[in-house]
């Protein structure tokens, strides 16, 4: 049975400045704090479950390490090994805990370069003392959300020069369905939104002349009230949103930009109705550029994002 | 490889004023009408993509022909066939368009006598003319939708005098997970909630002394507000609330309850935070009764709904 | 004692596409019909107690027949008429039924040439049957609402070459409280807010070198949902926002704005916190452009509105 | 000219255990401290203007010591004391700073002897460094706020065992309007709404048997969320609501009742649409007994407080 994957995991950052990235996603985006090491902070949403679901750790320049998936199935890591091995791809093994609170893992790169964690086994620690909510199926107390309060990990976007034979991977190899996909007017495709879950996505691909890099990763928050009031609130400490508050037509979901000015680190709060993709015989909707008739193309409500991405580093 | 379920389809129901009944599930719910014969109503939610998730036929009472499921492959229909017979249970094979816009299906009794219902095959029209949307990725033109506007079928929740054979079936046989359970102070276990999808749940069972019967169809909204907006209208009618609105300890979703006066059919609108499973290796959440500290025991804010329920009726 | 203003009553439109027009305020933002004549429509929000506060009537172009103004006591409308005659205004003095639904009335010309009306006598018809609601403290059964459901008139804001005097004169003569303006950064002042009631503004005035002309009326909605949907909505039918969803520096409010393509009649959805101002010893709240430090100046989150207008006509 | 009330100021309370009812008004419910000395905490909420608009003091039990009124002119509250005096009522004149931050100000009993306070003069203290919006028109920046976050105060509610004088004092004394009333089958009056403001109601009175008391403060939330968020943490505490969260009939918005565990004091948080009162001749709204024909009479939707109220206490 073909290796599957179950869910995005984490992404582990770099950032030039650890304590104002952490004051960042902490006290404006409202991640809670896991764990604390000298040189890396762990961090997750009030209903991410795992130890963290975004490391940010002190480095040269803002940055991606890698992005974590977690498998269906313990097995899936070391038959996920076998299959990139066999088709010639690099594929570094790594001791339980050499990434923090996962157990054995691989990482390999997938095609443009993007280094891609798979591990099953994780730590997922309750909340100490009062955080912890009385409710059994979540994580926190709501009291010590903050008005944003991310809830828990959404998807990661990326940027690559071929696009293609990344988003292929992630179908073929890794199992992913492809949700949606849009194309220039010529037919050439540009962008493809691919999930392992019910989501609209889990990994969203973008074109981009620049080489390989990281967009965002994204967090979902419970409603729109919760996208204005990060908006209000990055505008209150100087921060310029990097688009939206808005509505994408492509994943039909309510969004957020803005950019950490201390790690160039975007993140997207995704909100809204979306939609939860269950059916088994989905079909891709295509999209093509300019049919939607909106003056920002593929977007419905509101603002485009700008392309500025973050290189992948080496630890 | 198991047989598995892709997602909740559609629940058949009866009643004995099908012109109330259209009415309070179409003007008061939301719920759009995609076809309609002589003695038959076909609706759904403005995300959802098959050709109905309700059905509502004309009989001597209210009551439930069927619950439905969807399947992940189109040979898993004929697997569950294959494994149900095996086991001794009565299935009956129907031929495509039996249950309008179905495929070739089968139905057998789960463990109490609950009919259900599995396809894989389904049509999915789109909506006529300006009722379309102009975006791909959703169904109708939000225009159409009223101030409830009830968006896509979520679950269903069953009573059962044994309530555990029809659990064990559900994930033993049918391939779900157990997410969250509820028992009484002596140990017995009187609640199930199971899901196929990431949701959490896509069915749930209560231990009932009045024989199996079909407590209500549950579908999604957008947000607190449309539950709001619902109770509001319902009371403008003269149709009080059932139950809540509200939000319950198990499933940690918001919810509203309501009957409909001519069928005693009970909808539940369902929206809020909830939680998305995609934890592969999710553990049952164990509720015990009165741990929960609130005078209404597994409910965390709001009131609760009634035991009334309708009964499985033959087509 | 001095005559008073106690709220906005209406704006009379023309528009040469009475049906289009009416199909815009009606059906897309779900104003209600209270009555029609030959060459005119009279709507209202679902909250409205008045009549109409909004006339539609068949003309060569969208313009603005007057701006009307309820005033605290029925003497007031004389009290004012005698006012600005004694200052050497045109005063039309209107019978009853001149202005449909409107008592005695008097027209003035406030200074630049802003068609005003005050009246104190207007008819206040409760919704037939069914779209009565049973709450005797609101118009509407909301079962009547579309997804946007404009609730109240809130504010009007027009254009004009000089604005000063004008605001002056709803100061000084008509009573107004000013709340907010701002100035260029040469000091010079381009904008007011000005107030008879809490609210953030009952009426705003910007400085415009195209002369006396007419910006948008202000309908508030319950909340930020409700501005999302009407884009959303507009969307579907290929009509742009002309600004938003946003959030105003000025008056601390959500937004939308939207043009009727028919009659270019704008509308403005105002939702969110604002403030309401009980204060009455309330400093005007001076702003300087570019102080807020956003690319927008004085919005802090979202797009900008146009300076299309609609001028003032005869009937 | 008759002395008229702009708005409710504030209440000073007391209560048994300070520290216990700081932490419920502040980390619960999100108010913000202005000041603190030895025995009394100043609070108010995120849109509230003045230095506070709700005070604790230490003392031997929950209670109140007055109830302040912010008059429309600083000669108003001579006029309210000579008027007060010349109808024979003990009046009290306090020196200014008597109250923390108030200027000259009357203390009178109303009929049935609750506390009135009289004032104009009061301190407007900005936010301290960051806490301070960047935005004029408004306190806080929003970062401050948790997730209930109380907005501004809104109405007090006191039991009187007569009431009718009470409602009478307010109307035809201090000049607010009735707003709502609500009459027992027999045809005797037991509530009244009253406003000097564009608000539903400034004081709601409502027959009791046990003597003149105090019912609940009032503050005012964003929307529906808010009051989900506070019942929410309320349950995360062990603290029970009171009632709701709800809706309505009367006053047509959105509720929250929880009381202090410390200090019995109740603090109703109130939300929605209401309605804003700006129709010169509004007839009172007459509710009679039964006819709602809800099971809690005159609740719309939701579940009724208790009746539970705290004494007037002396300083």
């Amino acid at each position: 049975m073909a290796p599957e994957i179950a869910k995005t995991g984490h992404v582990a950052f770099q950032t030039p400045d650890l304590e104002e990235t952490t004051w960042f996603f902490k006290d404006i985006m409202g991640l809670q704090e896991t764990e604390r090491t000298d040189d890396t902070v762990y961090l997750r949403g009030l209903r991410d479950w795992t130890h963290h679901t975004m490391s940010l750790t002190e480095g040269a320049e803002g940055g991606v390490e890698h992005i974590a998936y977690r498998t269906q199935e313990p097995e899936h890591v070391e038959a996920f090994a076998s299959r990139f091995e066999s088709q010639g791809l690099d594929v570094e093994h790594l001791d339980p805990g050499e990434v923090r609170s996962i157990g054995e893992a691989i990482l390999v790169d997938a095609p443009g370069g993007h280094p891609i964690l798979f591990y099953y086994d994780v730590e997922k620690p309750e909340p100490p003392g009062e955080q912890r909510s009385k409710l059994k199926n979540r994580r926190y107390n709501p009291a010590v959300g903050n008005r944003v309060a991310c809830r828990r990990i959404d998807h990661v976007h990326v940027l690559d020069p071929e696009g293609l034979p990344l988003a292929d991977w992630f179908t073929d190899e890794v199992g992913m369905g492809l949700n949606e996909r849009y194309q220039s007017e010529d037919g050439t495709f540009w962008g493809w939104w691919l999930a392992a879950t019910a989501l609209p996505h889990d990994i969203g691909i973008h074109k981009n002349d620049d080489g390989p890099s990281f967009h965002h990763i994204s967090y979902h928050v419970d409603d729109l009230q919760d996208l204005w009031d990060a908006a209000d609130i990055c505008r209150e400490y100087g921060i310029a949103p990097d688009g939206g508050p808005g509505h994408h037509a492509i994943t039909n979901a309510d969004y957020f930009y803005v950019i950490d000015p201390a790690s160039d680190i975007r993140i997207e709060l995704f909100a809204g109705p979306g939609y939860l993709n269950f059916e088994p015989d989905w079909e891709p909707v295509d999209w093509v550029k300019g049919e939607i008739g909106t003056e920002l193309d593929h977007q419905w409500i509101g603002t485009q994002y700008s392309e500025q991405s973050i290189p992948y580093v080496d630890r």
